[in-house]
């Protein structure tokens, strides 16, 4: 599957010898797509125009070439709309008033800020309010599992970091700040981590590979009194339960009862099944390289070794072809094409698929779609998209809303519900499982749910004012 | 000496009572004097209103207690304008531009960031090019040494420091993000500097105490090709040197041949004597508590032991007393009130005296002025104040814009002979040796020369393009 990308061409056309007409429709041959045309300069007889284009990946290089030899074109500049949005950074860092004289200079800064320090100095929990604290999440990597490209580093994962943040601010208003570590040591990793948090109000792991990411988060969660949360184990897990609940509606099963089988058992896989458990999930069979879990099995991965002790009851042998015999739903974090048609046809009828591997599949959509009754995947070009997105922006809007201690169970629990709920009963059905992300209601309502949890479960320093009943 | 506040009172006034006026004249009686007044609800006979107004700390209860008492009257809530102003804290992070639909999301975040990722882990120097790192530099304390409070931790030095990150975002357009750290250990504040240096363009150390903030920026700068910089060493370094510079123009004296004392050679008076020395001074007398450095005597400190080669080149013995007979110029960076009359008085002719001590200086302004031609302060209630504020955004912005490597001492001499540049000829005078920090030019004019300096002395990656001759 290839991903369309937008490029702008600056041309020069000499009128005397070509039509921008003719420029149109050799872009249009070419398999390009004109989304819009600037005018930067216009001569008497040569304009300056930038067109800009969408293409295939594959086809971008056609389209300016062919452009190229056309007469009286001459191509002056290709831009790629990506990577100009890349240019300098996605994100800054703004004062929330201007710095206009003297006064407002010794209010910010020396001398009058020191009554300010003093005053936290002598009680640290009012940097909750007196700093940027209670707001402000950091955005933690080391490089090792960026998106589907692996271990690129610290500097490389910086644009998704980048992104994140910008996903923070605008859909929940935080203020995240990412940190890219140039070191792979988990005890160095946490030491780091543990070292800045005085000015941070919660901890956002990401793209940390696995099984180096479960001992991190399981460290920071019980050294620090700030919410710690992977979102690539539980931004996926939470909102994987979401889409199911759903759909489980949607099929008239109950999740107590369905047999599960998840695929690909690594910082995800692991999340999802102990959320499933969670849920009320008691047939869960865990697939990866080495087959189904199973206890009596010596696992050098330690999830595993308490993975198979509280999954696959029934003591299955096997791989994925045994595991997907009768099951109802089909959880996949793995990689593209690992599910087959006769797997799918292989489950007990109103299947269920969740093939979430990114780019590509468990298996394409199209050849899943004529045996399955719910389809989802990680991707945006089809209905039923399982996106992170539409969990940590309103999961730490939560936590730090009520200045949590922790993100546990009943957090992330009710996060999924919430999710979940933002589909109404009368719109719910094979194609619409899950809120789009920009759905204005999921933030707050998972924001509330997740309060409300952190109450619940003793885990809550404060009650904003909006949830004292 | 009093710092003043404001303080913002909300009032209750029953009209049939007691008026307006009365209420202003017991602010005036108790010591206050009103700002501003807003009217917040007007009834038919009671009115509630906000009344600014500027106390002195002391008198701040004062005020209050006596509107409390009076009839008619009630004090409703009473709010430190310097407090508010730190509520939530002062800067945020912010997207560059908004994500208003799918498409963009799939250029800032999954799944078109990838390509930007992929281009950045097979040239990471594209980092600079593609990632907020080029204009991004971290702000990083212990709270060790905090303002005149000593170390008060890392959550009390937040507000100095996102304050540090306003002033360099409204005066150089630099994204610097505060990192207070909870660890005091100088192999760690090290390890993790050096961990999270990917994102980041430069470090600006700050507030870290002596002398382990010495081997800290030695080790960075040694380890990091970043810039690395400590701000209460060098910052007030070269704006001192700047304004000795001027004031040495107005009395008609030679750095060459004047004899200097430096008296605290903690963090700031180390690099002040070095860069003195740097900038041609052959006549420094260091001064901290064990007397003049000199040759022989085994400090237990590693910069007073290399001090001690360097300066004291006549082998004086003794104290500031000693040491300042016959002097031109006084530099205190030390504690308030060391610096006496007789000790100005036994000065050479034309005295000039920075008594930088902050809040209190080594001697009263008022007591000091009739005996010295030049005096300077850290303080900005007297003329000439030497503050840090006039350098740190303008070597970051230069450093920054031509991706230096580090700051060396050419690039700093450049920014004190700029910074002192701002000053014209026909301006200067003993009151106006330095140039005002909402002075538009000095930025600028840091900029171009500490480029010019890192160009020159090899350290520039990059020539920005205004600089291209």
């Amino acid at each position: 599957m290839s991903i369309s990308t937008t490029i702008i061409i600056r041309l020069e056309i000499r009128k005397s010898i070509t039509s921008f007409g003719d420029v149109a429709s050799k872009i249009a041959t070419a398999g390009g797509d004109i989304v819009a045309i600037d005018v930067i300069r216009a001569g008497k007889d040569v304009t300056t125009r930038d067109i800009t284009v969408n293409v295939l990946d594959a086809g971008n290089e056609d389209v300016v070439s062919e452009l190229s030899e056309m007469a009286g074109i001459k191509v002056i500049n290709v831009s790629d709309r990506t990577f100009l949005a890349h240019l300098g950074g996605k994100i800054e860092v703004t004062p929330k008033m201007p710095i206009k004289n003297r006064e407002d200079l010794s209010q910010v800064y020396t001398p009058g800020v020191a009554r300010v320090c003093t005053a936290i100095a002598e009680d640290p929990s009012k940097a909750y309010s007196l700093t940027m604290k209670r707001n402000t999440v950091a955005v933690v990597t080391d490089g090792t599992a960026v998106l589907g490209l692996g271990d690129i580093g610290p500097e490389a994962a910086m644009p998704v970091m980048e992104g994140k943040a910008m996903l923070f601010k605008q859909l929940a208003g935080i203020d995240a700040f990412p940190l890219c570590l140039n070191t792979k040591d988990p005890d160095e990793i946490v030491s780091i981590i543990k070292a800045v948090s005085p000015g941070f109000g919660g901890i956002n792991l990401e793209d940390i590979s696995s099984p180096r990411c479960f001992e991190i988060e399981r460290r920071l969660a019980a050294e620090l009194d700030i919410p710690v949360f992977h979102d690539d184990q539980h931004g996926t897990a939470i909102v994987a339960l979401a889409g199911l609940l759903n759909a489980l509606k949607v099929v008239g099963k109950s999740i107590a009862t369905v047999r599960i089988v998840v695929i690909g058992i690594g910082a995800a896989g692991v999340s999802i099944c102990n959320l499933l458990l969670a849920a009320g999930a008691s047939h869960i069979a865990a697939v990866d390289r080495e087959g189904i879990l199973r206890r009596g099995v010596e696992y050098s991965h330690a999830e595993w070794l308490r993975l198979a002790e509280v999954t696959n009851e029934e003591g299955l042998v096997g791989g994925l072809t045994e595991a997907i015999k009768g099951a109802d739903v089909f959880i996949g974090v793995s990689g593209g094409g690992v599910l087959t048609i006769d797997h799918v046809k292989s489950m007990a009828p109103d299947r269920i698929v969740f093939a979430m591997a990114n780019p590509n599949p468990e298996i394409e959509p199209e050849l899943a779609e004529p045996y399955v009754r719910v389809l989802a995947t990680g991707r945006s070009d089809y209905p039923n998209q399982i996106n992170n997105v539409l969990c940590f922006p309103g999961i730490f809007r939560g936590a730090l809303d009520c200045r949590a201690r922790t993100v546990n169970l009943e957090m992330k629990l009710a996060a999924a519900q919430a999710i979940a709920s933002v589909v109404q009963e009368d719109e719910l059905n094979e194609q619409y499982i899950i809120p789009s992300i920009f759905n204005e209601k999921v933030v707050e309502q998972v924001r509330i749910a997740v309060i409300k949890a952190a109450i619940a479960t003793d885990m809550a320093r404060r009650i904003p004012k909006d949830l004292i009943s």
